[in-house]
């Protein structure tokens, strides 16, 4: 059995005519003799406005209750396009999560898949030749819905892909695939046929939005070929596959941006062991997710730390810093939640040098202060000052001669 | 453990202010030392704005699909008044049909129960003290959504009350009980304050909508005592009960009418065994509900034929009564959608005569002509032209003095 996956964003779906679009996309996977499992999200706005309801009913929801009422946006997307297909005489049902069962933890409103009945959807594939999956939902062991966080949808369908070893997942959205960086920002960004998993996890965790992050691991993890498309085009997108040697002629796939970044900087604080376990500690504990963590060499016994976390939860982190006042009397604590966090992005870099000091040079001649440095195999990020954004950006994708130019060979 | 019910309708939960009036019924419950299931509708308005997207994607919507898409209503109000629950300190949770699971047959659209899973629902009463119940769904035993048609979420509270022998099912609406007749035609109508299973089965039936009809059938098999009462008020509704003998010291309990009446008469039909069946076969085939049907006795070997349809479904008959015409050319077939039935009801007639009689005796003295009888052992019902409606309940309703006067005891 050939088995197709392909998944639809809640833009994609948003109404009847829409829908029609989607219809085609579906038809076409059946005339190159798949079986497909259609992996929908709620319709482009259900899921704010049934958040918003429960912020109504509640200053702060009870996570299970919330995932109840949420999970109905994919119930609905998916009941009328089913209806849609049956009317199109294609044999076709719509699935909850609840009727694979698609298995989670109990972590409502972030849970995370455990288990697929990878039988039963194989089953019900011999009887019907679409299956239209809700997207971001899951059930609890003892059968309480669970959802998977936003993005979630693309996460349902990679990880059906991987439990049916579906040829392709087609992830279909309302950009043409994956760019070198935001076109928004960067007038000459170019879009990548071939990315490889990693760059992507890089790529979407550096806030370019095009997927889900967890999707991009299952996929790695499973190998899964993911092609990231358009429902409104015909035009091939972005292909996610794994790295091949190929890929590494090119220094540098993308530059990724994330402005949703604020700097914490602590002076004098003691060099013994242990401090950074008392600062991450409780960050940890209050569910800071801290990002770029640097610390400098010791002098005279006592060090300087840095790090950022995200803007909203700045705040909590000064308390959370403040705290450690008390057994450091001479800490200095700064704080700037005016930074952006930019980065080069190319698994090119583990065999070529020099990508670092080209960045920064790239930085220098714009005259833009690098204040955090963070790398690793394959990427280089510096934060800067939020307002050199667009400029740092520029720069960087210019240097790397990433724009759509005659002398930039197709990749 | 004392169990009550309490079901609300989709008026009672449309919005947070009233889901707070529900939430101190719940209290109220509570406080009386009952574990409580509570069983609600969807909020006013979204099972039709569901029903409005299934046409608009369909004209024919799958049934199937139909269903999973409309208990979506349910599932958001339910997880709604949970978190209001759970935010007053209230141990409570949302429960789905497919949760406990509540079997029903395969007819979507107008499933019906089959089955409860009454020791969960008893494990689930013990770790919790309130369950809210989605009400008017089920779940096939291959685990598809089905819904048990209109007014279903009556049906669920009555037959979870019967299946955990509860103490009283109280369902809550937006009138405070059951009345001698229309209000709104008869401004001299009384409330009840206990009615039988019986009477209010032809009251249902007849057309006086405050109960679901399968609701009080479910009611009568199990014995459930069930007091239909108001949602904005405190004060007591209407009780139903087994028929007691002090019931049938009254009459006459109340006037119902239909004006979703269509009569079709047959004339010059052959007077020859399978005449009927010829007729009401095909119409039964075609989904067309028969209500009254009168056969005159016969003259010359051929006999008249009356019956009344569904407003609605009088084209559909006349088609089919015309298809009869082939093979008896005489037949003269005869329409009148401007019909309503009225019914006098009460368990007392059993015991006494002279009801039929009195009721003619009224209609006559306002000089309104009785065009069809039928009669049952607790109800007589004519069918009398729509215009005379209000006059015929109104003659029918002081004739058996049923009005609040002070000559009338309580009953």
């Amino acid at each position: 059995m050939r088995i197709l996956v392909q998944k639809f964003g809640g833009t994609s779906v948003r109404n009847l005519s829409c829908q029609k679009e989607v219809l085609l996309k579906v038809k076409n996977g059946l005339d190159q003799g798949y079986k497909m499992v259609v992996v929908l999200s709620a319709r482009a706005g259900d899921t704010n406005n049934l958040l918003a309801l429960a912020r109504e009913w509640s200053a702060e929801p009870d996570p299970a209750e919330c995932d109840a009422l949420v999970a109905t946006g994919e119930q609905v997307s998916v009941s009328l396009f089913s209806m849609l297909l049956k009317d199109n005489g294609i044999k076709a049902r719509s699935l909850l999560a609840a009727q694979i069962p698609l298995l989670t933890d109990e972590e409502f409103g972030k849970a995370r898949i455990r288990s697929f009945d990878r039988k039963r959807l194989l089953e019900l594939l011999e009887e019907y030749d679409v299956l239209v999956l809700a997207g971001f939902q899951g059930v609890t062991g003892n059968g309480r819905v669970t959802t998977l966080g936003r993005g979630g949808s693309d996460t349902s369908a990679v990880a059906v892909a991987a439990a049916l070893s579906a040829e392709f997942c087609e992830i279909y959205t309302d950009v043409d695939g994956v760019y070198t960086t935001d076109p928004r920002v960067c007038s000459t960004a170019r879009k990548l046929d071939r990315i490889s998993y990693e760059e992507m996890l890089e790529m979407a965790s550096m806030g370019a939005k095009v997927l889900e992050i967890r999707s991009v691991e299952f996929a790695q993890k499973y190998n899964v070929p993911v092609h990231v498309r358009s429902t409104f085009t015909d035009t091939p997108g972005t292909m996610l596959i794994k790295e091949d040697p190929k890929m590494e002629d090119v220094l540098v796939s993308g530059i990724a941006f994330d402005r949703d970044q604020a700097l914490i900087t602590l002076r004098k604080a003691p060099d013994v062991p242990g401090v950074s376990a008392r600062l991450f500690g409780p960050l940890s504990a209050a569910a800071v997710v801290v990002d770029m963590i640097v610390q400098s060499p010791s002098l005279d016994g006592v060090t300087d730390i840095a790090f950022t976390v995200a803007k909203k939860d700045l705040q909590k982190a000064l308390t959370i810093v403040e705290g450690m006042r008390a057994s450091v009397p001479d800490l200095i604590v700064a704080h700037n939640p005016k930074v952006c966090k930019v980065s080069v992005i190319g698994v090119g870099m583990r065999n070529h040098s020099g990508v670092a000091s080209r960045a920064f040079d790239a930085l220098y001649r714009e005259n833009i202060n690098i204040m955090m440095i963070s790398t690793s195999e394959i990427k280089i990020s510096v934060l800067v000052e939020e307002k050199y954004t667009e400029l740092a950006v520029r720069a960087l994708h210019d240097s790397f001669e990433l724009g759509h130019t005659d002398t930039i060979g197709d990749r």
